[in-house]
């Protein structure tokens, strides 16, 4: 069970969510207070688009194995650079070994993705999940993780067409296989996707028991609550980020995602969607 | 605050202690219930004596910067050696970097030495403390933490002739260079030490408050209070271990050492005496 | 292109070969004379069957990502064992990632196995091949080289019964999965395998171009040759190495394997057999 | 024996410089014309003023044990920033461990250093260096090699208010301390520093032999040079490199820095002017 979190908005010098934060993401890979495992120090891995990027830009990657609490070059990084959208995520191995190439987020072109969870009966259903992987795909696999073939899944099924119907497929591609293999909740995580543009934050679980997943509310209507938070100051109007758990404890200042739900975020603000397998 | 453990007696495979305890050294990396910290994932040492090699051997020494839970290479290491005396070490970096040449035990010739603590103010006296290390010595300092600094001064202080004497004289000048720089409680810690026969523990701070040491009884004592426990049987009759927190919840199997307190085991049992600074 | 070593004969101290040797295996990764890339940096592993250890007994592993000529564990590892039978290997990667999961040798039960070369055109191979592992075997495979699938093709194939039969089709199904892919040349190699007791050093090409192969004369004749070689003190009767390229510069040391062929080495002494696929 | 690159100009993508040239930085890390170790793997550095910060600000660091060639955490860096003055750094290390601290370039403040070459008899001139060092830059020390002494040293002598003279003011104590300790020739190297604003290139040692140091000519020379150079484009007019060998074969395109000279490089142009001790 790892913990991560995604920014959206004005370019933000990162440090700010990453290391400043009363519950900053590195804070919460030292002692997280909602996840299963306290201790997060399993690799760490930062996925930005650059500032003044293209659109369709190939977003850049920051992947290392040391725990993250004393990882200079990355707090060097995160204090040095601004960025409109960012992932971090921060690793508990629950098996596959720690290796750059098994830190999260991933990248595909200009596409993102990260997951806090796994894949039940991942071992018994790797061989047929990996072969689903379209054959032009397959050699882009450079890890181990259940996490990255999910995304190589998502992608063979259409992701850059249709993000969510793809995400989709692939979860109820996953309940297949793990049914066949007698795996009965084989799904289990929240995931963060992006094109660059817009965010997409799913919750879900084949138990309909996944761990938790937030976003911030609107920054000005957050402000408006307390006007005289001299923190909120660094944040932009279109700021937005999506956690494991929140930030902060003010209260007011995070919604929580439903179970089995998508949120979509983008510049023009948020909205929720039903999410599970296309059967549902 | 680190935590660590040694080892004495007939030559034994390291695993079953480091690894395998019920509350193991790598357990106590993640979750350290006596310690301040409760993780201790920054850097882990392990030295020992090879089985076999003759009075005033050199120790052998593996240091790693991986968190002891996923270290592959000292599961490995620690499962296929076996060793008469071994030293453990899972370091929480209270300042210097994690690098290997941070993680003890530190060697010198044929001796090993290693600390659960720090030097209070260590900053305000590390340079007077480093100009008192015999000029010889000095170059052999690879590393930059206070704990090293302690040993080479120890090392200047004649601890060859007389181990626990100059010991003694390394508080006291501590103890003095602290005064000078305004630093009321610079030393803190429990202490390992060995040249390869005898193994020495110390627990002493300025404050008397130090945190906590253990040593196991006689081992023929505790079989008979446990006549039944299959896991005593892979201990020999002289085997001994020095912990910062007991490794398994039995009641009876481990001692503590008092403060202000050095206990000395050797093959043929253990005794303690106090230790302070020479004028006390 | 990397390089690599493999020991058998009486237990002997692996620093011998792996660091002290005029061209050792760490010298060779700095330097290689006959190697298509003179550095060797990209990762370094060593496998061991413990002295003392029962036949069939599982051999032990070292893997790091660090350059091998300033590994301080390494160093201090080799100097500190000894064994009867050891492989050590250093790798210049020629595309997947240096992790501690793509180092040789690899390990299978009580098998040990590794690999120069390269599978040519393996990324449009790779799919075919590794859907013909065992399913069982599937989730063992944990690093992403050529070498490692190549293994476990070697043990679906029968490798514990018919070692160089297996082998064998391993190459026939590569050789034939490269054709259906318009991969001319597709297997370049020279492998070692061992069962703690036997050790197989095979060299063989599509191309039948094989990159060099050596292995020590044995030592009885080498004494008669050079009766006042103070350095052959170090090695008993049994002693017999297999490498890259030659360890020293002392003429009638080291016999080359031939193109296509399996030197198989024992106690008894060695033999050579052709090798290559079963139609050959 | 290290390789170093310096650039000051027009905000550049720093990968153009580090790993794109003909001979770049990362290029010269594997094999080095000139250099006397051909291979340079042991830690990387780069260090950089990000684009758009203020006179004065601190530069970011990016230190790394990987070898350069293979650091992916490196690629994306240097591809995905722009930076009006960085450094970047090899190190091929001569005695002191390789681990993070250890990595050029050196930071203080809002000052930037590295150095390609060794102090001569380090170990016995070592304990009178750090001595020298102002009482409170003591405690920045965090690594362990010669040059970051040698920086401290520069700091303490002055660099702020007249940077040319700290360092012959270093230089000459460095000298003057070797001849008391019996090193005849204890300065060898050539160092980079800059304030954010200009950089000196500095070429110098006691025996007058020192390894080679070069700088780019102004741009606009060049480009009437080559009127058809694509490869010129990327640069603006006020491009400026220092290296410790040419980036290219272009005739012409680099100046070599004479024996005991500094090089002074501004938006405005070079100048060079005698570099050594006082007494000269």
């Amino acid at each position: 069970m790892c913990r991560w979190l995604a920014y959206s908005g004005e370019p933000l010098k990162p440090a700010v969510l990453i290391l400043d934060a009363q519950h900053s993401l590195v804070a919460q890979s030292l002692n997280s207070p909602l996840g299963v495992e306290t201790v997060n120090g399993d690799g760490f891995g930062f996925g930005w688009y650059p500032e003044g990027s293209a659109a369709g830009s190939v977003p850049a990657l920051f992947h290392s194995i040391e725990p993250a609490w004393h990882d200079e070059n990355l707090r060097e990084l995160t204090n040095n650079i601004a960025s409109p959208l960012f992932f971090g995520h921060v690793r508990a191995a629950a098996g596959p070994p720690i290796q750059q190439t098994n830190c999260h987020p991933f990248r595909y072109e200009n596409w993102l993705f990260m997951h806090n969870g796994f894949l039940d009966g991942f071992s018994l259903m790797k061989r047929d999940l990996v072969l689903a992987v379209d054959e032009s795909l397959f050699p882009l696999i450079h890890g181990t993780t259940d996490s990255e073939v999910m995304f190589y899944l998502a992608i063979t099924f259409g992701l850059a067409d249709d993000p969510i119907g793809a995400m989709a497929k692939t979860v109820q591609f996953i309940e297949q296989t793990g049914e066949a293999k007698g795996v009965h909740f084989p799904m289990q995580g929240t995931l963060a996707l992006s094109d660059g543009a817009t965010l997409w934050a799913f919750r879900y679980s084949t138990a309909h028991r996944t761990r938790s997943l937030f976003h911030s509310v609107e920054i000005p209507a957050l402000r408006e609550m307390y006007p005289d938070a001299e923190r909120l100051q660094v944040f932009g109007d279109k700021a937005k980020v999506v956690v494991s758990e929140p930030l902060n404890d003010v209260p007011g200042a995070f919604v929580e995602v439903p179970e089995s739900t998508v949120a979509i975020l983008t510049d023009d603000g948020y909205s929720h969607q039903p999410f599970g397998t296309p059967a549902d």
